[in-house]
């Protein structure tokens, strides 16, 4: 007996489902399209070897759905959008008019077990900017990410901006602890997780370590920092002028982009080991029910690497559809998209009038009206009710009568005002149908 | 040495691509929609037993992607939608109100050889009608087919719509040649290759099935048929009045909705053995050079059979997005989307109006203007060059004088009018943007 469920942590998106999640999609294009960033997209399928050389051959094992083609290519499901990016854009940099501003929205596919807000199969919002004067281009990448939240009708309310700079980190690790690279990538792991422990297990992973001398301190000292100031009171302190100047330089841009009600300093958001070098940011819900990162992203300066070819600077996020659907219900952000929107519905009430409604619906569609053409007579007590229930606001009649008087009887379901309509008038109707849309809108 | 390629059979989407496929998908859900059609859409990966049960063991294992998962599951990434959209009515279809119009944008892969308008990884716009009806469904199926052409500027000089019905073949087959099942099966696949071979090599496959009697002359004169006058007058000449006359109440419906000019009856139109029940069609390009089906599409009975529910009947097509571009180029009917399309670009020519700057860009996006921020100071003579190479309409510069005068000066590219405008009238700022882009349009 075949399944009639689609396949594990995938989702069937019927029409009221598919509505919202459109409505999504469209709202990121439209924010992305305002700052200038232009739409791009690529296979569905890469060669394994290319998500290998960006994170590594275990974290691809574990997570990839890759196989092996008719023609021996180990090949897989795109888990993300990046290592696409990047060998698109290794095509393409030298020429390309600098900043290259991008955006994509494609399905990925993750081995995982499904769980809320994770799923095998989502699709991700991704936007990125390369050569963006530095400072600037992260700046502007947040309001791009903030800007698609604001769009929704989100505010500093429903959420914040977690952020750090990788600079400070390998600052703390290297100059001021002097620490080894690889105790340098343990620290990395456990600042990475302190979030998800008790203080109690910190301390603990901490204590393992034996840090030497000052190093604990300086490294307690930085993971109680929590805000802009403290840290760049921090790093002078320990005479990181420059280091401090950096980051004090974006956060007076944060300042005059007014960014700056979202932003929360974090010093264990460094996002993975490798690939970020400026700044590294989480957005998170605020609400306590649904404390998530809704998006992430940052500053990386070797993207190319791979290819051989020269460092590029550049900022981007990726933000997946799951968890900010759930963002949009949680605080009621979503408009009520449970039925379908049409503008008419087209009813023919004697045969003789079949043809008159052929006409009108291809008339009225070529001016963007959204029209339904019934198939066959329906009785005015079946008609009404069910044009509401297709989301249509108004019914257009012919019976025997309009026919003999050459009209179509437009009806508005909302405030049952009635108007009749030369058949041959579609400016009129569509005037009529037009200026209802307004008025609801 | 990594590859910057794309997968074999695969497509990068640069700006410049991308920019076609949005123009033609967003033309795909407008024309969908001015019929009331519903977007919806399901996984990328299906079990193959889901693809076995609707198309065969053989046809599966030659051209789709399947692979094992971790947790066993013998899983495809989608050929086609049809068996996904089965899936999904199957669930839905006892409660839904009818007709059901639903249609979707999936992106598909396919194991081939890649060649001129066939590749391995494909979009394709489905568009189903269930209970539409019969006749009537199948008349709005192909008014929405052409439609979405017309609406990108073609006409019946660009493409036609060849057309048969399987209800026709059936009959003559079964009942005017009285073939059994295994003949009649071979003879579907005479007629479904009769195009691509000889004349002579026609005859020597017909030849080899030996038929008796009048069969091999009631067969022949049904290959000779062309036009729907014809087949109506064949069917009635041999008895048959029900079936010519179906045909000829589903004729007189599509010269009603005035879709006559773009219907030729081809006896060879047969696409595939099982499944279609009904008309099948698909639409040619008419120039020589590009003599190919740009859609196809057809009346099928028992799509939730293979889920052992009650048949419902349905006709849908599907349109991809490699063999519609191709018509598109062919015809010179796709719009110049070379470049972006931005309504400003800011610049500020003293470091001091860069505030004003994020401010103004933040304030025109919320209103929809598309703005481009220059993130250094730029002198005009680069400017000017670089906004319309960006694709701006508008450039909008603060300088010292501007700053003091607290205004923002607007430079139309195209006109080389200037303005200057308030700091603080947004409203203002965009209704020029606004005013410039509707006299472009």
């Amino acid at each position: 007996m075949l399944s009639k469920n689609p396949y594990r942590g995938t989702r069937d998106f019927f029409p009221a489902e598919k509505r919202i999640q459109d409505y999504m999609f469209a709202m990121m294009r439209k924010t992305a399209e305002s700052f200038g960033y232009e739409s791009y997209d690529g296979p569905m399928l890469e060669e394994v070897e290319l998500y290998k050389a960006k994170s590594g051959e275990e974290l691809i094992n574990d997570q990839i759905y890759s196989f092996t083609d008719r023609g021996e290519r180990f090949v897989a499901i795109r888990p993300e959008m990046t290592p696409t990016l990047a060998r698109m854009i290794s095509q393409i940099y030298r020429e390309y008019p600098k900043p290259i501003r991008w955006f994509s929205i494609p399905n990925l596919m993750r081995y995982e077990k499904p769980q809320k807000g994770r799923l095998r199969e989502h699709w991700q919002f991704n936007c990125d900017i390369f050569s963006g004067e530095g400072r600037l281009g992260e700046v502007e990448i947040l309001l791009v990410a903030s800007a698609l939240l604001e769009n929704f009708g989100a505010t500093h309310e429903h959420f914040e901006i977690l952020l750090n700079d990788r600079a400070i980190v390998d600052c703390v690790f290297n100059d001021l602890m002097g620490v080894d690279k690889e105790l340098a990538y343990q620290l990395y792991k456990i600042v990475d997780k302190s979030k998800k422990v008790t203080s109690e297990a910190l301390t603990k992973m901490i204590d393992e370590k034996n840090l030497e001398g000052p190093a604990r301190k300086v490294f307690e000292e930085y993971l109680a920092l929590s805000s802009p100031e403290q840290v760049i009171d921090y790093l002078k302190s320990y005479g990181k002028e420059e280091v401090a100047n950096s980051f004090a330089e974006f956060m007076s841009l944060i300042d005059e982009s007014e960014l700056g009600p979202y932003i929360t300093y974090d010093p264990c958001i460094v996002r993975g080991l490798d690939y970020y070098t400026g700044i590294v940011f989480e957005i998170f819900d605020k609400n306590p029910e649904n404390r998530r990162a809704i998006c992430g992203g940052g500053a990386y300066a070797n993207l190319l690497q791979i290819f051989n070819e020269d460092p590029l600077p550049g900022v981007g996020f990726g933000l997946g559809d799951v968890t900010l659907k759930d963002f949009l219900e949680t605080h009621g952000l979503l408009p009520n998209l449970s039925i379908n929107d049409i503008d008419l519905v087209l009813s023919f009430q004697t045969l003789e009038a079949r043809k008159s409604v052929w006409n009108i619906a291809r008339e009225l569609r070529r001016k963007d009206i959204k029209v339904l053409n019934l198939f066959e007579i329906v009785k005015f007590k079946k008609l009404f009710p069910m044009a509401e229930k297709k989301g249509a606001s108004f019914v257009g009649i012919i019976g025997e009568d309009e026919l003999q008087k050459g009209v179509i009887q437009f009806k508005n379901l909302k405030t049952k005002e009635q108007i009749d309509i030369a058949l041959s008038d579609f400016d009129q109707m569509a005037e009529v149908l037009k200026k209802a849309q307004n008025e609801i809108n």
